[in-house]
């Protein structure tokens, strides 16, 4: 992680000098950076080892991570991201728009620098997904009538994509074998979903101050998501209609009584359980590999999201 | 052009299906087309040659320009473009930016399947100035302290740099020697900058019509180009400050006088003079590979140009 804060440090003075502050601003270095920790701990080779083409992976997964962000902000109206400003409020929107364009751009560029296109290649088709995504989730916004596997399509393409190109680059690229590479894809593909799947969960169940971004954007920008989905299927014919009601005029719900409604009807244990089977199936696909130095790194990632969706579960003592 | 016709219509095909509509919508084809146009000129074999790598070129060169249009007319709150409605206005504008970033990762998609980085490398750095040139002149918006230097380098990236690969990716992918791609760089680099000056002298002048986009949005949205700064220069101290504080509050400023002002203090010769010079460089780069089938192409493009910028500052007969 040391040798990507470096390449990033220096990836600012690879953009126009006119924009450099703005690249920096959006490079930071204080996020969790799950994509590039999947690039490193699927190409994980011992102690010690540092792979230049996994850093070089790691900034390309990490930059169009950033970009998306970028472009996230503007569309949720989110003011605040990892305890400061996003790009959007610091920047307004029309500049965000363009400087996460000049990320991207960057990211492939730097893909661009491997001695094969397809580190290009599979990134570009993956950014393309990404958006796809994105796109699916904005124009169903507020639309109640989205099935399963319809968000299931969304949340593959928006998230598990991304982290699925993460791990099949991290292996790939170390040089491990073809039939690891990938089980690393199958891996990081559901634990992609998991994680979104998580993440979703943390909109209604996080405490701001704890994850550092502005929560319950998705109640307020019309987002159904598992936790919301789950929510419908339980509550009272009248509860249903009120839910209903303040989604599509884009009404609060009152985050704290959703909370408490989506404890009390197991919603936040049917979205565990949803959860937990997607990593069941991550952690199956490594069933063959277990003499591979990354795969104990890889089963401490699903302990570790385990581990997070648990303490967020748990009820507060205040 | 009809291959590229066959070629853009096919990559529909490669978005996913649920926003395959929409990208349709985004790659019409009834645009101008000048990138791919430069692309096989400076590309030109000989009649009925058909390069395939020119093809894609062109599509690649195309599709992130469209992309780029795409956010624009986000910026711009532009409604009309090509005598229909904006991405941004059909699907709204949060769609748009997500379609932009498909358009874009697709564009470096179908670059990374040549056999080499080199496209990959040079679109992806292409496409980050661009973006860096358009936030430079997003941030200066309503700014009327922009210097020729400053405006000069904001096109050079944002229009100009496009332009210059689009040449020298045609002329290096049909075999042509690395001399006369250098020149081809040469040549694009100035005709692009040339282009876009006359294109912020349509701004003004243009009829909307017969251009087919809503024209005066430089104004509205208080850009600086060429036109208004050599106007600023020429008007007396009261219109100064009537311009300034129209150009500061977002008030428009009344198009035909301006339009009227702008012949008679001869600011559309002043601005027409810049372009003649950038020409002249562009065509000089040319000198000496006169005997290769690409150069007279290259030389009516800039004779096309000068008929164009001709016709616009003619008085209209009614």
């Amino acid at each position: 992680m040391t040798a990507l804060d470096g390449f990033m440090r220096q990836q600012v003075g690879q953009f126009e000098p006119e924009i450099r502050d703005m690249a920096a601003y959006c490079l930071d270095t204080t996020g969790k950076r799950l994509r590039p920790t999947m690039v490193f701990i699927c190409g994980w080779s011992g102690e010690g080892i540092v792979v230049e083409e996994l850093v070089r992976a790691a900034g390309v997964v990490e930059m169009v991570h950033l970009a998306t962000l970028v472009h996230d902000d503007i569309m949720d109206r989110a003011e605040i991201r990892r305890n400061r400003r996003t790009a959007a409020r610091q920047f307004g929107p029309d500049a965000a728009v363009l400087l996460g364009d000049a990320l991207f751009s960057q990211a492939l560029h730097i893909a661009s620098h491997f001695p094969t296109t397809e580190v290009c290649r599979l990134v570009s088709e993956s950014t393309r997904k990404v958006c796809s995504g994105e796109i699916m989730q904005t124009l169903r916004r507020r639309d109640t009538n989205i099935s399963l596997d319809e968000y299931r399509r969304m949340i593959d393409l928006k998230t598990a994509e991304l982290f699925r190109v993460s791990c099949f680059l991290g292996a790939s690229l170390s040089g491990h074998p073809l039939g690891f590479a990938q089980a690393a894809d199958r891996f990081g593909h559901h634990l992609g979903i998991a994680y979104q799947i998580y993440d979703d969960l943390v909109d209604f169940l996080g405490e701001e101050t704890q994850i550092g971004k502005t929560l319950g954007t998705d109640l307020a920008t019309g987002k159904l998501t598992l936790p919301l989905m789950l929510l419908l299927e339980k509550v009272t014919a009248v509860e249903h209609a009120t839910i209903v009601s303040a989604l599509h005029s884009g009404q609060s719900l009152g985050l704290a009584a959703s909370k408490q409604r989506m404890q009390e009807l197991g919603v936040v244990a049917g979205v565990i359980q949803v959860m937990e089977a997607e990593l069941a199936v991550a952690t199956r696909a490594l069933d063959s590999h277990g003499s591979l130095a990354p795969v104990p790194l890889m089963r401490q990632l699903v302990t570790m999201l385990q581990v997070k969706v648990t303490s967020l579960s748990a009820p507060k003592v205040s």
